[in-house]
């Protein structure tokens, strides 16, 4: 194992896994990717089978194994979708699909089950996003499913057990499932009575950055690489997005400008709050305070297909729509001319968790434009990350002076600029887009000793490209325009549920 | 005079004039047109060469009085934009240019000068468009030019003095200057006295619909028509267009679908409130209530302009952009699935009078396209005219039972059906489009007993097109989804003028 100078960092997302081969440096060397389909049998729900995580892991294991020299790889690190949990069987079969994260349909449950003391032990503000509560829902709905389960299980419990044969997981994968003490780490026996699980249906908590068993040889077999390799614990993907873009220290936060925008800080000390939900950190017995906004470039890429309507063809430019807009958006003043955007396009989480909020676009005039709008959207996603920055900074030791920016977004310059400029920090850009899966590697790396520690792993195997400084004048403007802005959903928070109450069709009868 | 069967109605509007001769069914028999034009010396500023209404007007009257036979026309009736006014020198030529109802400088004026006492008075909510606040921003700018003028005239004197060598104007054209008391029909001696006017230097005020002159013999050349023709004294264009949709009794309400949004009713009582500003109606010693949004037709049009982008050619459609939105905002719910406009895109008047009020749009989800947009505003703009329709019925002797809808707007059978169903009340179409025109005429038609009484005239020369009757189950849902509209721009109003402060350019020094 000494000549190892290889890792392999696993991301088993929603729609696809990904696994790739990286250097000692962060390189990506070889890559392997398969996808998988989601099925919404309703519109709120999200399911998936989970033999699909397993298929699509093995297939993109023997991709990246494919055409590098596997001898040189030293270990396999392991990243994932959040929340989302499998009930197996005794012969670890499926005994229904599993409820992913992104799958709202425990409502009700989270008005009965949620409570100031469920977030206090998990961290996590009532929401239906925690498997806890699908759990609450399956025993009102589905009886005798989580009594028949042998074992519930997270996705990182799923590969681990295809890899190794051990029921064995990471209490940093682990605990968005909701039913985690954040102080102790271990499963919160409180939580499991209510669920009506016991820790046999349970697996075995280990810290992230563990060596928890090795390849079986005839996994090794199938997917090409050597039997015996080091299978480490990992984190949930928005942890592990920050461990590979090095937030492993105060005063430093990632933010994901994807089609949610998630940030997260480092934290050595256990605190809760609406403002940000906390999750297990990949330093062993650390805490990501994460802020999430559910629709990110959602938001921007709703506003390009919906509305945008340019035809860059039409006036002989090789330039996407997404382009256009972008150049015509940055000649326009910051404020694009009074026009505010609250970007609730997928409802509020941290702060307001409220599921009825919805899009707000205010300050029209005959003057504005499409240009207008894109910017408007961009810089209303940035004064809600100064919100929910300024939020998280409530439990933090340090406030957040660098952001670090990752995710599909982060490759819009006006955008970077805006977010510097409304957040008055530095913003840099990871060099690496892979972040997520580049964590994987990291803690894999760290495991077997390849870098003296996470924290060295991090450092060394990261780096930034594209540099943001904040501009005063522009800056200035915008802190005026933020007063406006944080004030908008206030005023307006009791007309969402009335807005959804007005909606629903209404009976007159039998029928509820 | 016996045999006369037609007559003239001027109507002298901002961009343009109209002469059309109608006959005593009210059917346009010729019409002739000039345009002019508006210059804008600072962007809230409107202004325009008096002369031009004078020129524009005989060039009309030229072209209308070509192709008929002259013999037949009875009398000219006028009517024009309101609160515009010119200052005159002794030999009748104007001291500067005319001071427009657009133009919005005086708000300081407005500020200082306006005043509950204003308002009783004159039945005007202060606010810049009245002449009395630019008149007094005249005394603070321009000293010397009140002071200088021989006369202060509204469009309508001007027009008279032209045609007729007196200078005479109607009571219910003057009365927009905000001078008038609107218990009296008279100049108010206190307001003359704070605009340091003299009763010398305004025009003999009539009542609507009385012979105030005829015709002088050198402009009867130049135009074309028989010297000594009975010009009768007008109404206000808003008023007039009432006049030309049969609004002559209480329980009927004009909605006039322009670029703004106008609706007025008819009362006998004087009364006075911020949700309506009262103008005298075209039967003498009555009343015309009227609620405005500034922005109607306009907002539909910069939607249409500015976002819309269908191309209907590369469909191979020969539709317009508005036709296509049109045909696809009919196939979605009422509610425009939960995204409301509140189109205060030119600020708010009736009734919250709020110059910093802007656009909203509130309820986006990632489901919303084009076809919702250009629905939830003409949605929007019929949820505000059920609020101020209800607003101005606290000054109503009888609540207003049925719409007569007019402009450019009413053309929209979707927007029609729409405001049916939202005001809960019958809406039909006026016949002629011109209806603002035909008023004038049926004044003109009522002075010289071509009917016997302005009643009878409005009965006989009106009529109307389409009609829409408002559906109870569409009607129950818009009813809950106002409950929600109705509060959103009281529960933002804060907001706007902070919005304002923090759009406006700061100075670190010096300079203001």
């Amino acid at each position: 194992m000494a000549e190892a100078d290889y890792v392999i960092g696993i991301d088993c997302s929603t729609t696809a896994t990904k696994a790739v081969v990286w250097d000692r440096e962060g390189r990506a060397v070889a890559e392997g990717r398969e996808t998988f389909s989601l099925s919404s049998p309703r519109p709120d729900w999200g399911e998936q089978n989970a033999e699909d995580w397993w298929r699509s892991t093995k297939t993109a294991l023997r991709r990246a194994a494919s055409s590098v020299d596997t001898r040189r790889i030293g270990a396999i690190g392991i990243t994932h979708q959040r929340e989302s949990f499998v009930c197996l069987n005794e012969d670890d079969h499926p005994i229904r699909p599993a409820i992913l994260w992104l799958d709202s349909r425990p409502r009700e449950e989270v008005a009965r089950f949620g409570s100031e003391e469920v977030h206090r032990i998990t961290g996590k503000p009532p929401n239906p996003t925690p498997g806890f509560y699908k759990m609450m829902w399956l025993r009102e709905h589905e009886p005798g499913v989580l009594e028949r389960a042998a074992k519930v299980v997270d996705v990182h419990a799923y590969l681990v057990h295809g890899m190794t044969g051990f029921w064995r997981t990471s209490w940093a994968t682990a605990d968005p499932l909701g039913l985690v003490d954040m102080a102790s780490f271990d499963w919160s026996d409180e939580l499991l009575q209510t669920a009506g699980l016991s820790r046999e249906q349970m697996c075995e908590l280990y810290p992230p950055g563990e060596i928890i068993g090795e390849l079986k040889e005839d996994v090794a077999r199938e997917v090409g690489l050597p039997p015996g390799l080091p299978i480490v614990s990992g984190v949930g993907d928005g942890q592990s997005a920050g461990l590979g873009a090095n937030i492993t220290e105060p005063g430093r936060a990632y933010l994901n400008l994807g089609t949610a925008v998630v940030s997260g800080t480092y934290s050595e000390n256990y605190s809760w709050g609406n403002e940000y939900r906390v999750l297990s950190g990949p330093i062993p017995k650390t805490y990501t305070l994460e802020t999430l906004l559910a629709a990110g470039t959602y938001t921007v890429s709703w506003f390009v297909e919906k509305f945008a309507g340019v035809n860059a063809k039409e006036l002989g430019l090789d330039l996407s729509t997404e382009q256009i807009l972008e150049a015509a958006a940055s000649q326009l003043s910051p404020g694009s001319d009074g026009l505010l955007a609250v970007p609730y396009w997928n409802n509020a989480l941290t702060p307001y968790w409220d599921l009825s909020a919805r899009g707000v676009m205010l300050g029209w005039t005959g003057t504005h434009g499409k240009a207008h709008a894109y910017r408007a959207i961009l810089e209303g996603i940035a004064f809600e990350q100064r919100l929910m920055t300024g939020g998280a900074e409530t439990g933090l030791e340090k406030p957040v002076e660098h952001v670090l920016a990752l995710g599909g977004g982060s490759q819009s310059t006006l955008w970077c600029q805006i977010i510097a400029d409304v957040m008055q920090r530095p913003v840099s850009v990871t060099q690496e887009t892979e972040s997520t899966c580049l964590g994987a590697g990291m803690l894999a790396a760290a495991a077997i000793g390849m870098h003296g520690s996470i924290k060295e792993a991090a450092e060394a195997m990261s780096g930034t490209g594209a540099h943001y400084e904040p501009d005063e004048a522009r800056a200035a403007v915008y802190d005026r325009l933020y007063g406006v802005y944080k004030e908008i959903y206030p005023s307006l928070r009791p007309l969402f549920p009335k807005l959804t109450e007005a909606l629903k069709p209404q009976t007159s009868g039998a029928e509820a």
